[in-house]
């Protein structure tokens, strides 16, 4: 595989890097904590230099679900709401890209896990409502949220937005699984696929299970970025949490342990950078956008997909 | 992610497993001779307990497409022909699967890069043409391959067949770099991919990009297997292969070196083996059958594609 001319752009005072902020710590009960945490995050990463920045999953909240209680759905704000007016605050004052996933109420009884995209003036460009909604033990999320519209055909609720440093996709958490939502994302032009995430361990099986599932998640990931000859940022979650239930009892023996591990992996799917699995922090990562242009070119897959065939992907299955 | 439970079918007497062979071998310029290495591999997977047994690409030639040369269409064969007369007498005498990879002579003017699938009473159950075919430095298969038509709505040209061992899908190659091809494929039904390759390095970027790409190649796959919970075994060529003109001497300066490494991933996207890079070899690796099943059920990212969101990806591009 041909290599070695460098990036068509890449010349002197064309320097297309843009320097991605991923952001993980350890959530509490109180929202307002949260929030205030996350906000002085964000700065400390527009400080360090930081253009796009991106939160863990729910940013405001535990992982609360953990159980199915209806208490949790008071959790839930409006977009625009309070997040996104102090995510605005912080974009338009420190000029970055905020990406802000939180647990957002649309109306009376229709909730979703949804992104906000925010600009570097400040603005409000959109949001992005998870596609792939998950339900496994100690995730239960379909109780609480709808899955996103797929919208009108073509994008299938799938969005880039071309903001002020770089032209972006998001992308939740489960949707990571999906080669499709990637794919979908990243032909609406994004250079970068951010994934807010809330992943981890049940401890009870983490010695036995614990590496490969880290590493399939990993894997998954640097794979869409291989596929689509973009970049791709993960940021997750740190922490043990044990949500209680309205006795004030752990709802689960053990609780989850999110495994942190924010990473960004390249185009080629070599992962440039990892947090750490168990601390609090701030990723700050340079990523040369000319790349995404050099590996479309020397891997050009984008070139041969066989959009004549694919027409059954719109199946559920083909037996 | 909830993983403790033991597989469903996985009881006593009731064992799953298939032995998967994956052989690779530096092929010489003279077909007969690869042809008759070949047939001895596969021999020699048979009596140390293969069930299904996987070619590399094109078992028959070397490399040829590393030159757009009309001479090298006459290296083509129909099917039957004598590499699947050669490869069905063997599975009808050791009652193994075969998927013999080769250059496919379909018409006067109109060949393919095809892999032929053999069951293990020696019968010919079909054939798949690559449906992906590259085009780089070295890599001119648009020369020579027709791309495999799309056929009928629904599975596009992808397919699987109930083997006596397994329910197998076949891939090749430059289809190891598209998701949509394995989703396809794994909704056939196919329990393991096989992915007949030939992929290798240019000598002179070995030392820069070599690991990289070696290591790209590999999560593209494990992404596969860990998306549709399946096997996914990949049978590459080794060896350093110089193509030479029609006046002897070689088409490029310093050819191609296949990296060999054939290797099985499991349904969690773990490399269960992994061959040499540099020696031909017959790898033989059981694959439980019951862990699709248990990834499925265990990941159920089958139960949560979005299928009313996927009509864009027959599109060749979203902006």
């Amino acid at each position: 595989m041909a290599k070695k001319i460098q990036p068509r752009r890449q010349r002197k005072g064309e320097d297309k890097t843009v320097h991605v902020g991923l952001t993980q710590f350890a959530a509490v009960p109180e929202a307002r904590v949260n929030r205030n945490r996350q906000m002085k995050m964000i700065e400390l990463a527009a400080k360090q230099g930081a253009q796009v920045i991106c939160t863990q999953e729910m940013c405001t909240s535990q992982y609360f679900c953990q159980a199915e209680d209806h208490r949790f759905f008071s959790l839930a704000e409006s977009i625009p709401g309070p997040t996104t007016d102090a995510a605005c605050k912080l974009a338009r004052k420190h000029k970055v890209v905020i990406i802000a996933s939180l647990f957002e109420r649309r109306a009376s009884g229709l909730y979703h896990n949804t992104a906000a995209v925010i600009d570097a003036d400040g603005s409000l460009l959109g949001t992005y409502r998870k596609m792939h909604i998950p339900d496994d033990p100690l995730f239960y999320e379909k109780f609480y949220f709808t899955p996103g519209d797929a919208g009108e055909a073509g994008s299938g609720g799938f969005r880039a937005w071309k903001t002020r440093h770089a032209t972006i996709g998001v992308l939740i958490c489960w949707d990571q699984w999906f080669p499709e939502a990637a794919r979908l994302t990243a032909m609406q032009g994004a250079e970068i696929l951010f994934y807010p995430t809330a992943i981890g361990w049940h401890p009870s099986e983490k010695a036995q299970y614990g590496k490969a599932q880290h590493e399939s998640w990993e894997v998954a990931m640097r794979a869409h970025a291989i596929a689509n000859g973009c970049y791709v940022c993960a940021a997750n979650r740190v922490g043990h949490e044990h949500i209680a239930g309205p006795d004030g009892k752990p709802v689960s023996k053990d609780g989850l342990e999110f495994w942190g591990q924010s990473f960004v992996a390249g185009p080629d799917g070599v992962v440039l950078h990892r947090a750490g699995a168990s601390e609090g922090g701030v990723s700050i990562v340079p990523c040369d956008l000319d790349r995404v242009e050099f590996s479309r070119t020397h891997w050009p897959f984008l070139r041969d997909r066989r959009v004549d065939a694919y027409g059954g992907l719109v199946r559920r299955f083909g037996v």
